[in-house]
C-alpha cells in the first residue's frame, strides 16, 4: 500500500468509528482533523466536502462487511450452512461493541427521512445485504434444504428483522439472554423454511450457530 | 388546558415533529425557537437545558403513543385479538410517514452508544413497550389461546424484530409488500405460538391484521 492510501484509510477508519458512535450526519470535517491530528485543509484536500467524506466512510464499512461477514462465509458449503456462516459473522461484526455497532443500522434510521446521495447509496447497500441474504436463500432452496415453496425475499424480511431485534435487545437493553434468545429464533427460522419439523437435528445438537 | 400547557403542547409537537425527522441529538433551543417563531429565551424558560427539551419530547412521544396504541388496544378482547390491536395500531403510528417514522426506533440507534440520561429514558421506553408485548402474551396463554410453554419475553423479541424489519423495509427501502409481507409473518408468529398449525383460522379468513 503506497502511502497516500495508508494515509486515507487511516482517516476513514477513524471516520467510521466516529459514525458508528455518533452516527454519520454528526461527522464533520473538523471533527475529523481533530481525531486524526490532521489539519481541516488537509481533510479537505482528501475529501472536498462533508457529503464526500459521509460517502466514502458508507463505502469503506461496506468493504469492510464484505470482507468479514461475506467472504468469510462463501467458503461455507452451500445451503443453510452457508446462512448459517453469513449470521455468525454478522453477529461478530454487530457485536463488536467498541466500535459502536453496526452503522448499517445506525444509518437507516438517521437518513431514511433525508431525502439526498446518502439516503440513496445507504438504502442501496440494505437492498445489496437483502439480496445477498435472498440469493442464499434460493441457494437452499436448490439445494433442498428449504422446502420450494419458500420466497427467498420474505425469508430476507424475517432474517434481517431477528437482526435487528438482536441490536436492540443487545445493545441498548443489555439483555444477558440475547444470544439464546436469537438462537431459539434463528433456529425455528430455518425449521420453519425446511417444512418440516425436527429436521433440525441434522445440522447438528449444538444449535444453529457455528 | 390553560394558555401555558397549550404553548408547552405545541412546542414539544414541533419538537417532535423535528426529532422524528433529524434524531433528537440535532434537536436545539436554537433551531426550535426559529420552527415555533419564538424567542430562544422564551424557550429557555420552559425548558432550562437541550437535555431537558430532549427528555421532555420523549415523554411527550410516549404519550403519544400510548394514546394511539395501547389505549385503543386495550379495548379490545383479551388475547390474541388484543395483541393484533395492538399490532396494528402500532403500524399505523409508526407509518404515519410525514411525521417521519417511530421517534423511539430512530433513538435507539442514536442513543444506544451515548451514555447518560437520554440513553436511560429511551431505554426505559423500549423495556416499558417490550413488557406491554410480554404481558399481552401471559394474558394469551391465560385465555388458551397461546401453548403454555411460550415464554413471553421470547414472543415479544420476534414481534418486536418484525416491527423494526417493517420499518426498515416500508421507510427506506420503500418495499411496496412489505405490508403484506408483515401480515404473512405476523400470521405465522401467532400460529407457531398457538403450537398447532391451522387454528389460526378461527379468527377469520381476512388476515392477522383488523
Amino acid at each position: 500500500m503506497i502511502k497516500g492510501e495508508e494515509t486515507k484509510e487511516k482517516i476513514l477508519s477513524s471516520a467510521l468509528y466516529w459514525a458508528r458512535r455518533f452516527g454519520l450526519e454528526s461527522l464533520t470535517i473538523g471533527e475529523l482533523a481533530k481525531t486524526v491530528g490532521m489539519s481541516k485543509s488537509g481533510l479537505f484536500g482528501h475529501f472536498k466536502s462533508k457529503e464526500t467524506l459521509q460517502l466514502k466512510v458508507l463505502d469503506f464499512a461496506a468493504q469492510h462487511f464484505t470482507n468479514s461477514v461475506i467472504i468469510p462465509a462463501i467458503k461455507a458449503p452451500r445451503g443453510i450452512p452457508r446462512i448459517k456462516e453469513m449470521v455468525g459473522h454478522w453477529l461478530q461484526w454487530a457485536s463488536e461493541s467498541l466500535n459502536g455497532g453496526c452503522p448499517f443500522v445506525a444509518a437507516v434510521t438517521e437518513f431514511d427521512d433525508r431525502p439526498g446521495p446518502i439516503r440513496e447509496k445507504v438504502r442501496s447497500y440494505q437492498e445489496q445485504i437483502i439480496d445477498t441474504f435472498s440469493k442464499a436463500c434460493s441457494i437452499a432452496i436448490v439445494e433442498g434444504h428449504f422446502s420450494k415453496n419458500t420466497e427467498p425475499r420474505q425469508f430476507a424480511f424475517e432474517l434481517y428483522g431477528l437482526m435487528l431485534g438482536h441490536h436492540l435487545f443487545f445493545r441498548l437493553l443489555e439483555d444477558p439472554d440475547v444470544q439464546e434468545r436469537f438462537n431459539i429464533s434463528f433456529g425455528q427460522l430455518l425449521e420453519k423454511y425446511q417444512g418440516q419439523a425436527g429436521t433440525l437435528k441434522m445440522f447438528g445438537e449444538k444449535g444453529p450457530l457455528p
